[in-house]
Parts: structure tokens; C-alpha cells; sequence
């Protein structure tokens, strides 16, 4: 395998956009390409993540017609990715699979997501789709309710007071909202509080409001290339020295909630890869839809002994500034949001940022190891990134 | 590259099924490891094509779903693509690059899809959505339409009687037929006349009814693995020896609608890497999602000069038994049926089935090189394969 490299990224800024998926894809990828010195023309293959393009805007096929609305050649194909929630990190993987083995030099992959439009029921019933449809849908149970069920397992299992459990998980939402607060890209740019937590109304017990990541409109780019070419392109190359995927769920098959297998498998594959342990990760972006699903997944990829890091985030374990792994410098699903294709191309570009030391006043000091994380549907699919800065 | 082989394939027998997409592609799939002499253990990757299984039976993420179906293992990713009609092929294309550059041993591809429990105008108006949201929906044009004006366009462009063009086109259809009657899968297994296609109700002018391929149910797999582990698992592998892929569109952007340009390109690649000429074809399974688009790919595909392929049916040229390139022996779109996201993969099957000399009845005799052909959208994508019988 060839070494991999990612030259450019960049993301729009999430939260409520008037544009369609494809012009969203288009104004990131634009920027992308800019930052690594590439026309059009250069591009070799286009790998694009997108979820609900055809429910929410009436367009599948978004591939080809993204590939239409940035000139790319002919000869490049045009190929849309959907792994639910873990979509573009999918897109990613495989490009970073082509790249290294030698059959393409210069891919751009990404994702993007219009799910902002959609009133909360519809997107909900939308987002559940990604479920089993018929072990799961049936019993009307949606993502909240998924995640809640996971926070009670949890708080059973370890013997904790589901009270404590909620302020813990409170204090993840405060977390992710004060680094989203230094986050010009982040759906919201603002600092909440324990109490503004605990006080919000109950989504699905005990998952407050504010346990709960947004819907989300946007787009992020990203240009994969080898290490040869990306060194053309940028001073500041950041390689992708490892990469997992896993395939699991649904929840049925996965009595222990608190474990989600394919993350560990995934994680697994991408440490071995790497040649990295968990101690050696500076930063790391995962998936945060629900504040609990942040908990479990600091102890699936073996940040925290499982059951041990429930109060991290309030130990101050977790945020910037401390000597540990910094979870979601961006702010995560949860502040920065989750436009859902889009997610995991977001998650790189935030990574990369950081380890070319770009990331302003949430500048993760000296980072050199990013990890990425990105779950897909009820623990259907786990995909995953170890990035590496330039020497 | 290593030489990459088909093991296995399968498919369901298309038309109108009960079976959920997740239970049709299982079905292939375990008789396509069957015949591979494989375990669901063996299996280092899943690439499912699937476009409609959200609108349809509201399953989204369905990689995930078919990958816990089959008892995949969990560190074995499983992928969805979502490329138009030409799903299946791409994801069998993307399983042939990795399988030749040496990232996987054994990948389990295909699509599955349901279709054929929409209405017509539902069917229609969902299947749309490939066309570009923007530019394409808001004309009311539907793929009928897209057609209908690319059969209008061919009639001018080469100075043909629009009922002579009419009259070959019902030929196409009338051999399709004719192939499908001896295919135990496909969706119309009886012969039709050249009368009975002029005598069907006008769909869009001029298109009648049997100039247009059913909605249709169904699902297909195929193993792909390495030339060495295919001489492992059967005495007759199968070679993909090339393979293209291009995108293009929308419409508005090919104001010549009888020159499918990604195709020419897509072919081009395909060919260049067999190293073989379109006149060592010995027969194509092809995109006849309309009669005139068979006429138009038999000329894209170099089997037939430009204005040239409108009688080729007529003349019995592509029918069994003519010395030329056999054109979809399976009875193609037309007449085995079109379940869009499994269409690529069955007519790998067929290929595959023809190069072994396992196809009964409708056996192209002395078949060593096929080619598959896969149009996705509003000439949007088109993926090509070139097969080889082993020696």
C-alpha cells in the first residue's frame, strides 16, 4: 500500500441552508480544491456521501450530477455512498483503499445532507429508516429511543444512579457546546449549562433536549491523494495511517447496548494499521449524536475502560486543554451538528485543521494523532480514521 | 492488478415478489456462495447496490441489514451504492478494483430492489428522481420522455421515417422476448409479435407500451475474488478482464441524445484495458430500458457505426443464432425485467452463465468474451465490464 494523504478539506458552515445538497457539495468541494491546487480536470474519481437526498429534495443519482456541477472529466466516475450516519467516512475509507493499493492518485470524496427543512416527527421517522425495518420499525422505536435504552443499560450495568448518569451526560453536552462556541462552521456557536440541560424537556428518558444533536443542513470535502502528489499540493499534508470498517445490529442482535461491537472491531483494525495505541490520540472526532452515545464511544475505542468513562467529560477529562485525548474539538454532532451524509468528511476536515494547526482559539496544542469515528444506523455500521500530521 | 474472476452467481427470478430486498438478495447470495463452495465466514466484503429500498419498504443503511442477514463477520465491511440503473455493475466494478489491486481476496456483490408493488405513475415519478431535481423534474419529463425525444432525435438526425424507426424498435422488443422465453428468470417468459407492439397503447410518443421494460422485483450476487482462489472454488471462472466507468448529464447538458457520450467513454476505458475490440464481443448484455436505447448502445458500444444499429434487430443480426455480437440473450431489460438496483448484477449472472456454456436453450454458442453494459440515469452513469471465459 502506498501511503495515503489528504491535501485539502473543507466544510460549509452547518445548520439551516437555503441550498440544495448538490450546491452545497459543490461550494465545500470548490474550497477543497482550492486549498490543494487542483482544477477540475484533475480529479479522478468523485465519492460522494449522501443519505436523504431522494426523500428530502426528490434527487437520487446525486453523483453524477454533482460530478456535472463541477466540470469534473468524463472519464472520472461518479459513485454515491449511504452507510446512514457513517456515510461519508464510508466514501472516505474507500477512497483511501483506492488511492493506497495504487488505482487512483487524486479522489475527491465527502458528503452531503439537507435534513434542517424536515420538522422534527418527519426527520425522526426519516432518520429511522437506517433501523431494520422489519425487526425494528415495527416497534416503533426511533434513534432517541435507541440511545435512551443504551443510557439506561449503561447506568444499570455499572450500578450508577441514572441522575448522576444524566448530569454526566449533561456535562458532554456543555462540553461539545463550548468547543462549538469557538467553532465559526458549528450549527451553534454558544456555551450552555449543567442546569440548561437537566431543564430541557424530556426527548426519551433520560435523554433531555439538549442530549440530543441537531438536524442539520451541509456539506464537506475532501481531497485523498498520495503522499507523493499531496506534497505538491500543500506543505501541511496530514496522512491517513489507518482505517476500519465494520458491519453489525441490528439492536436485536445486540442484547449489551453498552457495547458496540463493530466500533471495537472497527477501532481494532484501525490501531493495527496505525501501529498507534489510544494513548497515542491527541484529538478525536466521534460520533456524538446523543451526549450517552459520546460515553460509549470514549470506552469502545479504548479512550476509558468500559464503565469508567461516564464522567469524563465532567472531570474536565475530555475538553480542551486537558493532558488526555480531547473528544470533539469541533463542538461533534451535538453542537457543531449532523447533517448526516455529511457527517464523517466533516469530522476529517476537523481533524486535519488541527493537526496543520489551523484551528484557532480550539486549537488542540501540539496534536499530532487524530482519530475519527463515525457510527452508522443501530450499531449497523462503524467506520474509522487514524490521521497523522505531516513530520 | 491481479486478474480478477467471478466465482459464483445467482439471481432471484425477477417479476413480483413478496420478499423484503433484504430476503431476495439473500437468496442470490447464499446460491452464489453455494456454487462458490463458500461459507458466509469467507467473505471479506459486502457492496450491495440498492437505490429505492427507502422509498419503497422504508429500509435505508440495507448493507448493514443483508451483511447480519447472511452472518457475515462483523470486521467484513458492508457497503451500499446507489448509482441509478447502473447500481449493481458500479458495485461490482468498485469490488473488481479491489480485488485486483490486492486490498481484498473475496467480495460479495450484486443489488437487490422492489419496484414492481408501485403503480406505474408512482413508479415513474419516483424513478425520476435520478434525473437532476433542478433542471430535469421541474420540465415534468419523466424517463419515458427522455427517450421518446432521443427516439424523435435518432429519426431526424438520420433521416428515418419515424414508423420505420417504430417497426425496429419492435423488433428489439419482439427478440428480446424471444431470448427471454427461453430464460427461466426472467419476469416474461413468452413471445410476442412485431404487430402486437404497434398495436400497444403510445407511453410517450414514439414509444408504445412493449417498447418499455417492466417495473420488476429482484435481486442478484456474484463472487468476486482472485484468478488463484477461483480456480479454488470452480472449474469455471470467469475473468472481468476490463472495465470503464464515466459520468454525464443531465439532459440539458447532451443536447445530441443519440450519442450517450459516457458511454463512448466508459466503453473506451473498458475496451483499452481487455485490450479487445468491440468485434470480439461475442455477446452484451445491455441497457435496453427502451427499445431505442438498445438501438443507441449497440452503436455507443462500437458493435454498429453511428445511425446504423436502428435495424439490426429487424435484420435478425442480434438475435441467437446470427453471427454477430449477440445482443441480451437473458432478453435484457425488456423482457427478463428491470429491478434497477439488481439489473447490473443479472446481467453479470448471464454473462457469466453464457461464458460457462450453462445457458440451456438460449446458449451463444462458442461465447468466450462478454460485455456488460449499465446506464444509470439521464445518461448520468454508465459502468461497462468485459468478461472472459477461462480457457
Amino acid at each position: 500500500m502506498r501511503e495515503v494523504a489528504i491535501a485539502g478539506v473543507a466544510m460549509t458552515r452547518f445548520g439551516v441552508s437555503e441550498k440544495t445538497c448538490i450546491e452545497m457539495f459543490c461550494e465545500a468541494a470548490c474550497r477543497a480544491l482550492e486549498e490543494s491546487k487542483l482544477e477540475p480536470k484533475n480529479i479522478e474519481a468523485l465519492f460522494l456521501g449522501n443519505c436523504l437526498g431522494d426523500f428530502e429534495e426528490g434527487q437520487a443519482h446525486m453523483a453524477a450530477h454533482v460530478h456535472t456541477a463541477l466540470g469534473l472529466p468524463m472519464g472520472s466516475p461518479a459513485l454515491r455512498f449511504e452507510n446512514a450516519c457513517a456515510t461519508a467516512t464510508v466514501a472516505i475509507r474507500q477512497a483511501a483503499l483506492l488511492v493506497g493499493s495504487g488505482v487512483y492518485d487524486v479522489i475527491l470524496a465527502g458528503g452531503t445532507e439537507r435534513v434542517a427543512a424536515m420538522d422534527t416527527p418527519l426527520a425522526t421517522r426519516t432518520f429511522a429508516m437506517a433501523s431494520h425495518s422489519g425487526y425494528s420499525a415495527p416497534t416503533g422505536i426511533t434513534f432517541p429511543g435507541v440511545f435512551a435504552m443504551a443510557a439506561h443499560m449503561y447506568a444499570g450495568k455499572y450500578n450508577i444512579d441514572i441522575r448522576e448518569l444524566q448530569e454526566c451526560m449533561a456535562h458532554v453536552s456543555v462540553k461539545n457546546h463550548f468547543h462549538a462556541a469557538m467553532n465559526p462552521k458549528a450549527q451553534f456557536q454558544k456555551e450552555i449549562s449543567v442546569q440548561k440541560v437537566l431543564d430541557g424537556f424530556m426527548v426519551a428518558d433520560p435523554l433531555h433536549f439538549l442530549d440530543c444533536c441537531p438536524f442539520s443542513d451541509g456539506a464537506s470535502a475532501v481531497v485523498i491523494t498520495t503522499k507523493q502528489k499531496a506534497l505538491q499540493m500543500t506543505d501541511k499534508p496530514v496522512f491517513i495511517i489507518g482505517t476500519g470498517q465494520a458491519a453489525g445490529g441490528p439492536v436485536i442482535n445486540n442484547p449489551d447496548m453498552t457495547r458496540i461491537k463493530p466500533r471495537e472491531v472497527a477501532a481494532a483494525q484501525a490501531y493495527k494499521q496505525a501501529g498507534v495505541t489510544p494513548f497515542e490520540i491527541d484529538l478525536c472526532e466521534l460520533h456524538d449524536c446523543f451526549t450517552i452515545a459520546e460515553i460509549l464511544a470514549i470506552e469502545g475505542l479504548g479512550f476509558y475502560e468500559f464503565g469508567k468513562g461516564y464522567d469524563a467529560a465532567k472531570n474536565g477529562e475530555t475538553r480542551l486543554g486537558s493532558k488526555k485525548t480531547i473528544i470533539n474539538p469541533s463542538g461533534g454532532l451535538k453542537a457543531k451538528g449532523h447533517p448526516i451524509g455529511a457527517t464523517g468528511a466533516a469530522q476529517v476536515t476537523e481533524i486535519v485543521e488541527q493537526l496543520r494547526g489551523l484551528s484557532g482559539k480550539r486549537q488542540v496544542k501540539g496534536a499530532k494523532t487524530g482519530f475519527v469515528d463515525t457510527l452508522g444506523g443501530e450499531f449497523g455500521t462503524v467506520c474509522n480514521l487514524i490521521l497523522r500530521s505531516h513530520p
